[in-house]
C-alpha cells in the first residue's frame, strides 16, 4: 500500500524557503510553513485567548497518550526537553528513593547526571554505545536490589538511533511494582505510546520532535496520584513541576512567562499531526522515510550501525566510509551546499554520522538527499563500489 | 526636542495584524513584524550559521552593558527570565554565602523563594508593595551583619512599576565590597545600565522585554572571575550556568536544545534596537509613551500609585476608580474589544491595574489607547469628572 493511499489527506510537504536547508537532525527539525506562520502574532501570556491555547495542547497531548480520564496530568515546562526530564525526575523519585537508570547513549547518561545533581541514589545498567538493555537483565537487577523504587529509560536513544524494547521492559518493571519513567523525547507522536500498552508513571517529551513544533518547551505526562504526592520535593523553583501544575490548574496560565510563540505554533503543529492521521499517520511517513533512506544508503555502499530490528523511524547512524578521502566536515559542507543538514555521530567505537527521518520530509526529499550524497561522494572522490 | 528630531531614523511602528490587540503588558509584548518574520525559517542548532547568531547576540548584549573587554561573560539560558535569575543566584552566591534581598514587589519576593529552594541563607529588606529601599537602610543592614556576602535587587519592579534607585544602592553595596546581583529583567535595553555607572557583578534580563524579542530565553551578564569560581556550585543540571558557559565557549553551541526561533528573532530585535538609537533611543520612546499615558490618564481622572519621581518608563500602576460601576474584568474586556490588552494590578493595599509603556508602541498608539479608555468608561457608566 502506498503512503498516498494510506494518507489521502496528508498535507503536502513543501520545500523550505530559498537557500534554507532541510534539517535531517533529531530536532530542531524542518517544520511546516503553517506552523511557523502561527508565530506571526503576539499573545498576552495572561490573556484568556492564550490560556485557551495552553488548555488545548495539554488536552491534545493526553489524548495522544491514550488518556481519557483524569488519572494523568499533562504539565508543560519552559526550556529544552532536558529541563522537563530534570523536573520530572525531581518530582517522580522520592528524595529517599533509588533509581535504576538504563543507559545506551548520551540521554541515559544524562539522566544519571541529573540524579547526581539531585542527590538521588541510582544504579545504572550501562549497555555502552548502542546495545539494547535486556529485559531479563533488568528483572535480575530489580530482584537483586529491592531498594530500587523507579526505573528510567530512553525510548528512542538518538545517540545511536536505537528504539529500545519499551514494551518488554515496561512489563518487567511494572510487574515488580516499580515506577516507570520514560524519556520519549524523540519518539512521542510518531511511535505508539499509550498507557494501555505502556503503563508508564511518567513520560517526557518536547515540542520540537515528532509533533514537529518549534523548540521552547517540554512536557511531562504524569500519574496524578504521583504528582499530588510530590509537593515540596523539587530542588528548584523554576523546575518545580508540582507548583507549575498547581498554578496552571488554578489560573489557566503558565507560572512564569511561557514561550508564547512556540506554544501557539505547537497548537498548529498538533492540528497538522491530527490531519496526517495522528501517530499512525506520522509513523507511516517516518517509516517510509527510513526505509527509503536505509535502502538508498546501502545501495551507495554505506552500512548502518544497527541491525534492522533495532532501527527506529527517527534517526539512523551510518558508519563513515573507510575511504581515505572521506572527511566528515567536508561531507557535511557538501551536503549543506545541496540544502541538507545532517548530524554528526556520537559513537566512541567508530567514525559515524546520523541522518534524521523526522520533520517535514517525505520520501521525495529523501531521494533528493540520496542524490546529493552520491554527488558529494563523487566530488570528494570517495568510491565505495567495492562495498556494495 | 521632539522624538522625531531625536530619532530621525526610527523605524515606523506598524499596527499588528487585523484583530490582534496591542499588548500593554510588561512582556511578552507587541514585537515588530520583522522580528516575528525572522522566525519563518528553521535552524539546525548544531550548525555553524546558528552558532554565529548566538555569538552575535552574546556580543551585542555585552556591548549594551558597556563592556568592551573580557572581564564579563554573557551566558544565555533557555526558559523564562526566572530560570535565568535562579541560575544566576545559584552561580553567584557561594553555598555558604548569605544574601540580602531587597524586596518591594513580586520579583524581590521571588528571589527570596529561590534562595529557600537553593538552601542559601538570606535576610530580607521588605518595603511592602511599592516603597523604594532606602540606601541608608541598606548601608545600616550591611554594616550590622558582616556575614552578608551579596545583595540582590530588582531594578524596575513591575509589580508597582517603580524604578528603584539602583545607582545609589550600588554605591552603598560596592563600597562595602559586597556582590551586587541586579534583576534588570524589565529595564535592560531601555534604562541605561552599564558597568561604568553600575559596577554590578551579575545582571539578568530576558529576550522579551525592552529589547523587544520573543520569549524563550533569558541571559546573565556576569563577572568572569565570579563565573570561573562557580564550578560545581549549581543545584541543577539544566540551570548550571557554569557548564552552559563552558560548553558554549568550547563548541559555540547551546548545551541543550536552544529556542532557535526565539534566538534568531532576538538578533533581528537587537538590530532594530540599534537602529532606534540603542538604549537612549528606546528610553526616549518609552519615556514619551509614559508621559503621554500618565498625562492622559490623569486628565481622565485616574491617579498613579507612585509619585512622579518613581515612575519608570516601563509600566505604570493606576488605582481603579472608586465608582461603583467600575469592575476590572469588564474594563479589561472593553479595552480588549478595542484592541488593547492591559494588565491586572498586584497591590494588596488597593484595587489597581497596570499599563505597560514598552514594546512596539508609540505615543500615537497611546493616544488611541486613551480614547479607548474614555470610551470604555463611558460604556460602563463610570464618571470620574469629580476627580479631574
Amino acid at each position: 500500500m502506498s503512503k498516498a493511499e494510506f494518507l489521502p489527506n496528508r498535507p503536502a510537504i513543501t520545500a523550505p524557503a530559498l537557500g534554507e536547508p532541510f534539517l535531517l537532525t533529531p530536532g530542531p527539525l524542518t517544520t511546516s510553513l503553517a506552523t511557523k506562520q502561527a508565530m506571526l502574532r503576539d499573545w498576552g501570556s495572561w490573556d484568556g485567548d492564550f490560556n485557551q491555547v495552553t488548555a488545548e495542547i495539554r488536552q491534545g497531548l493526553l489524548v495522544m497518550a491514550g488518556i481519557s480520564d483524569d488519572s494523568y496530568c499533562c504539565v508543560p515546562l519552559q526550556g529544552s526537553g532536558t529541563f522537563a526530564v530534570e523536573a520530572a525526575m525531581a518530582t517522580a523519585i522520592a528524595r529517599d528513593g533509588k533509581a535504576l537508570v538504563l543507559m545506551n547513549g548520551a540521554y541515559g547518561k544524562r539522566a544519571g547526571q541529573i540524579l547526581d545533581y539531585l542527590g538521588r541514589a541510582h544504579v545504572d545498567l550501562d549497555m555502552g554505545d548502542y546495545l539494547p538493555p535486556e529485559p531479563e537483565k533488568v528483572a535480575e537487577m530489580l530482584d537483586a536490589d529491592p531498594e530500587i523504587t523507579d526505573v528510567f529509560l530512553v525510548h528512542c536513544e538518538t545517540s545511536s538511533g536505537i528504539l529500545n524494547p519499551l514494551k518488554e521492559l515496561a512489563e518487567v518493571i511494572k510487574s515488580r511494582g516499580k515506577g516507570l519513567i520514560v524519556d520519549a523525547m524523540s519518539s512521542f507522536g510518531a511511535v505508539p505510546l499509550t498507557v494501555d500498552q505502556i503503563p508508564f508513571d511518567v513520560m517526557v517529551s518536547s515540542a520540537n520532535k515528532c509533533i514537529e513544533g518549534i523548540p521552547g518547551f517540554g512536557f511531562v505526562i504524569i500519574r496524578r496520584t504521583l504528582l499530588e504526592q510530590s509537593k515540596g520535593r523539587a530542588h528548584s523553583l523554576s523546575l518545580d513541576l508540582f507548583e507549575q501544575w498547581q498554578y496552571m490548574e488554578r489560573t489557566g496560565q503558565w507560572r512564569f512567562t511561557p514561550p508564547t510563540h512556540s506554544v501557539v505554533a505547537f497548537r498548529k503543529a498538533l492540528e497538522q499531526h491530527q490531519q496526517e492521521g495522528g501517530v499512525a499517520g506520522r509513523e507511516a511517513r517516518y517509516t517510509n522515510n527510513r526505509n527509503t533512506l536505509v535502502a538508498g544508503m546501502r545501495a551507495l555502499g554505506f552500512k548502518t550501525l544497527l541491525e534492522d530490528q533495532w532501527l527506529s523511524p527517527i534517526i539512523i547512524t551510518f558508519f563513515s566510509p573507510e575511504h581515505p578521502n572521506f572527511e566528515f566536515k567536508r561531507f557535511y559542507d557538501e551536503l549543506k551546499a545541496r540544502q541538507f543538514v545532517i548530524y554528526p555521530g556520537k559513537l566512541t567505537i567508530a567514525e559515524s554520522f546520523r541522518i534524521g527521518c523526522i520533520g517535514q520530509i517525505d520520501e521525495r526529499i529523501v531521494l533528493q538527499l540520496l542524490r546529493a550524497i552520491a554527488d558529494a561522494l563523487d566530488v570528494m572522490g570517495v568510491d565505495q563500489s567495492s562495498n556494495t
